[in-house]
């Protein structure tokens, strides 16, 4: 089969290595809007040739989106028209309903197959891509209803290739599950940051404490803007709401240390642990 | 040497470990409040006997207290009662401005040297001691100047043979330091958990997706109350000068949301990257 991988940074390049790798691709043809993108994904060789958009597309069998969200709106509608009623267009975005509302008025919104899978790093860019990136991940089929049968059959087939435990459910519900389980972390990570980096300004010495503890709460603070902002633009009202939950827990242990409410300070932190049986589950 | 461990946790009994493995002590003393945790220590190694209090600090030349830093109140005017010239009394806690100001008016004050290594994970107990915990990390040892010449000599011997980077502050500055590197991290992992958890309540599949990310941010929550209860209560100026901040810095996020300034966004982002610099540095 030959695949058409629309970016080829750290989602696209690692899901090329992946489709080589499982022999689901004999050839990959890469897309990218940067040029020097495109070539050192040929140099790691991610890919084996680039080609523009609408030629990759006619040339390939399955064509892989893996570019920001805000891309992704503008690109999807040529992909789709470009495409023919063998082919399979998936995409692998971080928030689900608009491109979902988009697909729905798209020629040949059969072929698009709506997933997620739950892999990342806070690196971007080809250099990025690594192997054995998804295996033993969840991932997340959208709406799949909306689209063909055998293009979600082939989508299937690759992801249980990849070795991903895949899950099924709405746009709209995906897009609430990452505002929890992924989105708020980026914003925490971010705001715990610029809280440090904004008290470095008085204090030269500060990070010279830093130690794991800091480095695993701030390590998604390194994440690219020019992927992050598109997405919480695009689950904006999910993210505000999870942002206030979030405000307002932290007001609880705010108000804790402002009363010396040392009890409730404990029983916060115990509901806090409980979060162990869930991490040991993933 | 004989060294006397005082709570023969995590970080006690990687201590213990370390002792050992350097050379630095041949015989290990444990003490514990729990039973259970002493005979564990035992049967894991970690110490070669256990002692009451009063008998193992008798005993040994080096004692290392390494409780939570509630108990140190209590435990070291006994343990610096018990001491004499020859012996030193070091401590590993993360909260330095209490312990040095009890200290101060102990008996024999000179004795003891007050200490922070840069290292821990969310587990605890005796089990939760590794080999190797402490090499290439920062330690800290706060107002030197009122040891004795002796102790912090024996106390930097250790640490240096420990492979730690040690820097010396007041412990006044340290406890802000570590309000800003360490316990808002862990606030802002308890409250993020809670956040989730709490919409775990209405949604199921919530945690399906749950991926690496979410999972170095909320790491932290693990994080044993009986710790850090009393690490934020002794610390609680500092901590809710903190906290204030990053509950400011993430109101900045939600406005951004709120306004649809996306600009906005992206450079609070962009600044937020600048951790890189820190992180790639330690």
């Amino acid at each position: 089969m030959t695949a058409a991988i629309i970016g080829t940074g750290l989602i696209g390049g690692s899901m090329a290595i992946a489709l080589k790798a499982h022999g689901l691709a004999d050839t990959i043809i890469g897309v990218d809007a940067s040029e020097a993108h495109a070539l050192r994904a040929l140099e790691l060789q991610l890919v084996d040739q680039v080609l523009p958009l609408k030629e990759a597309v006619q040339a390939a069998k399955l064509v892989v989106m893996a570019v920001p969200v805000d891309a992704m709106n503008e690109l999807l509608p040529q992909v789709l028209q470009a495409a023919n009623q063998q082919q399979v267009v998936m995409d692998v975005g971080s928030t689900k309903e608009p491109i979902c509302a988009l697909a729905a008025v798209c020629d040949n919104a059969g072929r698009f197959v709506a997933t997620h899978p739950m892999w990342g790093t806070e690196f971007s860019g080809p250099d990025a891509a690594v192997k054995g990136a998804f295996s033993g991940k969840a991932t997340v089929i959208c709406n799949k209803e909306a689209s063909d049968a055998d293009a979600v059959a082939l989508v299937e087939q690759i992801y249980q290739k990849l070795q991903m435990h895949i899950l099924y459910m709405t746009a709209a519900a995906h897009d609430v599950h990452v505002a929890y389980i992924s989105h708020i972390s980026h914003i925490t990570s971010f705001a715990l940051a610029n809280t440090v980096l904004e008290k470095e300004k008085e204090e030269d010495a500060i990070f010279e404490l830093a130690s794991g503890g800091f480095e695993s709460t701030v390590r998604l603070a390194k994440s690219n803007p020019a992927m992050w902002v598109p997405i919480l633009m695009q689950n904006r009202e999910n993210v505000l709401d999870v942002l206030n939950e979030h405000i307002s827990q932290l007001r609880k242990f705010k108000a804790c240390l402002e009363k010396e409410n040392y009890d409730y300070l404990r029983e916060l932190m115990e509901q806090a642990n409980t979060i162990r049986k869930v991490l040991n589950r993933n």
